[in-house]
């Protein structure tokens, strides 16, 4: 039976903050029956997001038991992904009332003794999404002899649309005839999948093996693999795991992904590290560090334009192309149809 | 006391294999009682490496303990850093022996319920070197901000002199009269100088801020530190460990290091990944990218030259000075005078 989520979003549920609730909202609605957020609570997730329809907003576990939540799924992913302290009474509380709990922070719940004690009381179980898993190998290029074309989305920052973008697009590709498959790199993407590495989570020696392992498991009996990206290449906490996955993925193909309205790497926390530069660097960039493992190109640009009006959105998708002579599109609000055709070019082109 | 040590290097003592052993037995001879290679047993290092003297190789732990041996140390770094099985037996012979163990290897032998037991029994120690510190922080640029010059050895494959290079360097400057502190990065680098963290060990989402760390505790009252480079920008298994470090650092300058013989990626392993590409590519790669977060620029060229002679050697170093116009030398083999003068014209210049 699929299970029933209470997600916690204390205090960070919002169309920027949230990014595990709000994907697990929009891929997998119907498996929602609550949102925990004090601040908001008594709206609905339509109200908050623009989308995940009457999905209510709690203040307790207890309204979340009550809605019938079977499984609390940790849903926010703050900044080196360690447990809020509050939050331990709150999960105490969950496993007392029959939840099991699913957790993609870096500090591993089924290891804090209070909350493995209460899970084996109440013969509950504790999923951490982003314990990595035994084992990996150190990477040496295989992933360059897969047969399918290997697709990576790449971005300007963290949280731009990377796995948003790749399962817009995994769906159209197959339902168009080519064996697709997604691959998740990421908590949020092993959540909606069902099976992956969080390679952020991996000992830094192997991320690059588990994405090739990830990317040779995921071209099995595949035309296309679609592989989520993370971070960016330019990114002064997380640079390290967007290179360690693009050399282990060997991708033959990328999609950068960018917000249209975002001008400093991480002004969405508030930090702005970093003017972002613009996009035709990025595509540069990438190519070049890139290539330096497996020859690979940037063929289309998939902008995030949630806060912007229709108008300005298709502005900010003609300049992209403009600038960068690539096909550009908002995959969630408008066609996905320029990246898949240069998807499905560069499929032809391969074979 | 200081330590002294046996080596374990079974099947893998020599000048390209058994790493960690060799810059221990080239920094702290004195340290060293034994080096364990059952293929090698009856010689002494000299004969094996072309330093370290009269170091006996051994064939057993036992002769080890008879040498004097207060300490185990694991001083081979296999590919993925895991534990020949084999050696289990000899770890828990010398435990018994009365000695303690330190380990560079990416699996720790703390964790091994039989060594663990056996060292408890025993009263002895298990040091995992590799074994990140707790509540690493995610990087966020603030290593930018110290005043000291930094200095970051990059490399064109794994295991090309980016410790040794700046371990050349950092006495000199320090008798010259400028502060200057080396920063460990590596299992070898922490054996040498007593602190650092194995940034290859740390989850991927910490490379970054395990290097801002180091970097702003190495500058404390420092004119210039010096940070132990890892990898490479183009190695197919550890980029995003070259990519974490140098965001985490952001350096100032860096030193580019090179093999002068070596032709492919890994062919010391013989693996012959990717051909390596000229050195101007990597100045260019390097300076574009690390450029991305801070800038930064390579002022001279580190070369090793242990496996040519001399004429060969010197016709490198001028060589590689043509191709990319920057001031080269092998600081073990010659005169570091060159890679001296760029760092202080460095130091000069940002003050």
């Amino acid at each position: 039976m699929a299970p029933k989520y209470l997600i916690l979003a204390d205090g960070d549920f919002g169309p920027m903050t949230s990014k595990t609730a709000n994907s697990v909202i929009r891929y997998q609605p119907d498996r929602v029956v609550a949102v925990l957020d004090r601040r908001l609570a008594g709206q609905v997730s339509g109200q908050v997001l623009g989308f995940g329809g009457n999905i209510p907003v709690v203040a307790s576990v207890r309204e979340g038991l009550a809605l019938g939540a079977t499984c609390v799924l940790v849903g926010i992913a703050p900044v080196g992904g360690r447990l809020p302290g509050a939050w331990r009474d709150w999960l105490l509380e969950a496993l007392e009332g029959g939840c099991d709990i699913v957790s993609g922070l870096h500090s591993f719940l089924a290891d804090d003794p209070v909350l493995a004690a209460a899970a084996t009381k109440h013969q509950r179980t504790i999923n951490d999404i982003r314990r990595p898993p035994p084992n990996l190998p150190v990477a040496s290029g295989l992933a360059k002899a897969v047969d399918a074309l290997v697709v990576l989305t790449v971005g300007t920052d963290c949280n731009v649309g990377k796995m948003t973008a790749q399962l817009q697009l995994v769906q159209e590709l197959n339902a168009g005839g080519l064996r697709t498959r997604f691959v998740a790199t990421g908590q949020t993407g092993i959540m909606i999948e069902g099976w992956g590495i969080a390679v952020d989570a991996v000992a830094a020696d192997f991320i690059a093996g588990a994405a090739e392992w990830l990317v040779r498991k995921g071209a099995k009996d595949a035309d296309i693999v679609l592989v989520e990206g993370q971070g960016s290449l330019n990114h002064p906490g997380y640079s390290g795991v967007t290179l360690g996955l693009m050399h282990g993925a060997c991708p033959d193909a990328m999609i950068l992904c960018h917000q249209a309205s975002r001008r400093y790497i991480g002004d969405y926390r508030e930090a702005s590290w970093l003017r972002i530069p613009p996009l035709s660097e990025y595509v540069r960039m990438y190519e070049v560090i890139g290539s330096a493992v497996h020859p690979t190109r940037v063929i289309g640009i998939a902008l995030n334009t949630y806060d912007l009006d229709d108008h300005a959105a298709l502005a900010a998708c003609e300049a992209a192309t403009r600038e960068t002579g690539l096909p550009c599109t908002d995959p969630v609000r408008f066609s996905a149809a320029p990246l898949l055709e240069a998807i499905i070019s560069a499929h032809r082109a391969v074979r």
